[in-house]
C-alpha cells in the first residue's frame, strides 16, 4: 500500500518579504519522513483571505493530509481560522472550550483576556482543537486539513500531537554511501542501478568544501536488506570500499 | 504604479523528504524585497516532470516573474529543462552554446566531458542562458521563467545576474518599533492604524528570549516620511518612547 501523502501550507507575508526563515517545513519534512507520511508539495502564501482559501481547497483535495503553519494568532492580519472556514463553506465564531482555556490562562498571568486575544478562540465549526502546551491558544483539524502557530517551539508541538493521530504506512528507510567522486561522473551508473531496482529512490547530494569534494548516494526504501543490497551493487559498480 | 509580482518554484525531492533545508526561497526574498519585487507566493514540488511543468504553467500565468531553483544537474532526476520546454511547448535538446562552455570548463579542469555532464547542456528552444561563474553549468530564463541551480552558492550568483536585468518599481523600506509588550495586547491599536493607514503595511512579530518579551513593530512602505510618521503615532498610542 503506498503511503498517505500530504501537503505544507505556510501562512505569512513575513516570510515572503523574507524578514522571517521558515523552519516549519524542514521540521514536518522530517517529521512525516519518519512516520512514513509522503510530503509530496509546500506551498507559501501571504496573509490573503483569498490566496489561503485557495491553496487550502486544491491541496485538501489532492493530498491525504494538509498541514498549515502562521496566522492564527491575536493581530489583524491572523485571519487563517477565517479562510479555512471559507475553504470549507462553514461559519466561524468564538467557540466556547477554546475561550474558556484562553480565559483561564490569562486569568492565570494576570494579563486581560481582551478582544485582540479572544480572535484566537475564533474556530471553524465542526473542527476538533489540537492542544497547544507552549502558549494555550489552540490550533484545530477540519476534515483533513491541518492548522498549527507559526511560532516553531509550538507549531512543533502541535505536529506531535496530530501525527500521534494519524497512521502512517511502512517507514522510510535510507542508507547512505559517501564516495569521493564528482555527481557527473557517478550520474550514469546511478541512473541505470535506479533503473533495475525501481522498488527503491536513488539520489545523489553532492558535496563540496576545503576543496574536496564528492557526492553522498542515498538509497531510500522499506526493505533494510534491500537497501544494503542497492548500496553494495553501488560500491561495486563505482569500485569504492562499503563496510 | 505596484511593484512586479514574482513567485518562487523549489524543485527537489530532497527538500520534501527534509534531508535538505532550502535556503534559496528566503534568499530570493531578502533580494527580491531590495529590487522592489513582491514574492507573492512560493512553492516546493518533487522531481516529477507533470508536477513541475504544472507549477510552472499557473505561476508563470499568475506572476510577472517566476525563479526556479534545482533539477539542473546531470543525474537522471534532474528534469527541469524538460519540464519546462513541456510548459512552454517547446523543443529540448542540447545547444551548441552550452555545450561548448561546458567542454572547455570539463577540458580545463581535465575530467571527462561525458554524457551525464552534456545533460546540463539540453536548453529548451528559445531560452536565453544565465552564466554561472561558480560551476559553469548555466540556468536560462525563457518567457518569464529563470530557471537556475539548488546549489545556494549558484542559486544567488545568479539570482544577481538575473536581478541586474529586471526593472523594479519602487524600493520597499520598512521602520521597526521594538515594544515590550505582548502582542495580544498591541493588536488592538495595531488594527486601528492599520485601518486608518493605508498607504503603508504594518506587521507584529513577537520576540520571547530569557524571560523578556514583547513585539517587533514593524512600518513597510514606500515613502520613509509617511513610515516615520506611522512609527510615531504607534509609538504615542501605545505609550512608549521613540526617538
Amino acid at each position: 500500500m503506498p503511503n498517505p501523502t500530504a501537503a505544507m501550507l505556510v501562512i505569512g507575508d513575513e516570510i515572503l518579504s523574507g524578514r522571517t526563515k521558515d523552519t516549519n517545513t524542514n521540521y514536518l519534512a522530517c517529521a512525516l519522513t519518519e512516520a512514513a507520511i509522503d510530503l509530496k508539495e509546500a506551498r507559501v502564501v501571504s496573509d490573503e483571505h483569498d490566496r489561503i482559501a485557495e491553496a487550502v481547497r486544491v491541496l485538501s483535495k489532492r493530498y491525504d493530509h494538509v498541514f498549515t503553519s502562521g496566522g492564527i494568532g491575536p493581530t489583524h492580519d491572523d485571519i487563517t481560522a477565517d479562510a479555512i472556514g471559507a475553504a470549507f463553506g462553514v461559519k466561524v465564531d468564538i467557540r466556547d472550550d477554546a475561550r474558556d482555556l484562553l480565559a483561564a490562562h490569562y486569568k492565570r498571568q494576570g494579563m486581560e483576556f481582551n478582544d485582540a486575544r479572544k480572535r484566537m478562540a475564533r474556530i471553524p465549526d465542526g473542527a476538533m482543537l489540537i492542544d497547544n502546551p507552549v502558549s494555550i491558544a489552540p490550533g484545530f483539524s477540519i476534515g483533513n486539513v491541518h492548522v498549527m502557530a507559526g511560532v516553531p517551539t509550538v507549531f512543533h508541538a502541535m505536529v506531535a500531537t496530530v501525527l500521534a493521530t494519524l497512521t502512517g504506512g511502512q517507514p522510510l528507510l535510507s542508507e547512505t554511501l559517501r564516495v569521493y567522486i564528482g555527481e557527473g561522473d557517478v550520474a550514469g551508473p546511478l541512473g541505470i542501478l535506479a533503473e533495475a531496482n525501481q522498488d527503491v529512490s536513488l539520489g545523489s547530494y553532492p558535496f563540496q568544501k576545503d576543496g574536496i569534494y564528492g557526492s553522498n548516494l542515498v538509497v531510500r526504501g522499506t526493505d533494510p536488506l534491500r537497501l544494503k543490497a542497492v548500496i553494495g551493487q553501488l560500491a561495486k559498480v563505482l569500485g569504492v570500499e562499503h563496510e
